[in-house]
């Protein structure tokens, strides 16, 4: 299937450049993922998703390994191949393990059981 | 809508009161959820959906907050209210802060964007 | 929630008096659900939506008790509770028993858990 | 993407091995699927996962064959395509018959279709 | 189930007051909706979830009718009874009428339809 | 993995040929899409899902691209690739602008966050 065309920094303009180098900066990379070069089609929404990413993974109440977690288990739940990919990528550099990986996918396996029996059962609220 | 029976202790089987005083003992907790007393219309399942609970939130390399925060994380995807409420009670329990429990909607909120974004667009894999 | 406006059988069309009518002879009740009655606000889609329904749920290679079962499936997964409700009922007036109720939903709790190991492990092809 | 390493039987612990044997055993094949391979990488969640689907998927109240058409339907739902191949492959080895996948695959599409309609237009229950 | 803690306007920090004001300035209204004043619980959630719906949902390429059907079709498909309410509400004052409404419905349906088969047979693409 | 076997028009059957001469007709092109082909293995399949189309797809209160734009949002977010590939080239063929594919994908993102929000804290309706 034909994908979207990915805007590399030598061909973007400079508003995009300027994102493509804050990306760089923050991640401490020495290029941008595919994610971004797609979404550099639009400028506004590149801007616009990397503020929001700056934002909800920066420093927090959650430690950023953690959050990498639940955005693996909600990019499994969305059958989203390629953010489960990089997410997973993400988490083992900030100190993930396998076994914790695998804990990590037996969470999800046993709660997406239960979730099918209290939906299918109907359980009422306790 | 009519919801599944729910079996009380008093009225259960030896064998499925075996379980719950399992869950009871191991939870610290005077009666079981609603979750268990529906399960226990078929013993089996009872038995075999709590050994599974077991072994999976048990100490293991994960802490058992994180594993509260990815299960509520994968109970919303799958728009399971009951397990959604259980498990943010579960977490409240072990520690999760107002704060953290926000900052997890919005690492849940976040991800769901990217993912409708990388799945719409076929990102390529870096 | 407003719900959908319901067409009660003495305030509908001809035309969509006749649907009612064929739906009430084939399943040998009174009164058409309330399924039924949402979609007569459009005859058109009415029409179309209990053809599909004739074609699909008649006799065919599969009996109707195991086409309610896989029914069943499908519409917890969409977390449609109307659905799930009135083909339980439908099951259940085909002869399912409580015990292949339960083990319906064993079946569609388990095969979550391994969907999500399966998809979660990228399990290559055998 | 990377996949998951594929644990060998010649390379399995003895543990491992036991596990791989008895689902020999008990399905009557050579080697087993590379699902089992990809889970033997945590030999607990291996033998937890294969208790779990001997128990649920033995023999109960729902015929064999019936089980596994359910199967089919929540893989399908769940997006899992190595799922949906293993077990249509289970199908037709229990008998599934073309016609019948084909009627399988016509429940599921029908029923997603009148989920939408329910869920849409939030049909109040009967 | 206790729902979130809604922050009223007179209880609101100047802070949340400022970005309450502008979402009543944009749409015209007295009041803002119970989504914003549940995710005021958290003001750095509020302004950016608040500047990414104006954003997205302002002047564009698409006009405003069309961005609030797509919404209300996302809606239903995750489930979100709240959003399917508040964007059917909003496509409303925007012009959708009746009739478009149950076409919007169709369409959903009808995709959800191609969508199983198509993911069922596996069919290549063209 | 095995797709499904795909009708020709020269191996089809007369009854078969027709519906094809239909789409064909209909859409002006010189031969069917595959689904059409994995579809016609069970003749009364393909032709009730091509009346379906036909029906809910033609001429209405809303514009076939704006109905385009729809199937495309129901298709990603059942990650069904090939129907989000062929409504995308249906909706390019119709009109659509990069601008407002692009404009799409964001209202698909931005909704699926705010879903994830009001999903998650249980917001009341207002």
């Amino acid at each position: 299937m034909a994908t979207v065309k990915l805007i590399q920094y030598e061909d973007a303009t400079p508003e995009v450049q300027a994102v493509f180098d804050d990306i760089k900066a923050a991640r401490k990379v020495e290029d941008v993922n595919n994610f971004w070069k797609a979404l550099a089609n639009q400028p506004d929404n590149l801007k616009r998703v990397w503020q929001n990413v700056k934002e909800v993974m920066g420093a927090g109440a959650l430690d950023p390994m953690t959050k990498e977690l639940i955005y693996i288990a909600v990019s499994i739940m969305n059958s989203c191949d390629y953010c489960t990919h990089t997410h997973t990528a993400a988490a083992k550099s900030k100190g993930m393990t396998d076994a914790q990986y695998q804990e990590l996918l037996s969470v999800i396996a046993l709660a997406s059981t239960t979730n099918a029996y209290a939906n299918g059962l109907k359980v009422p609220l306790d």
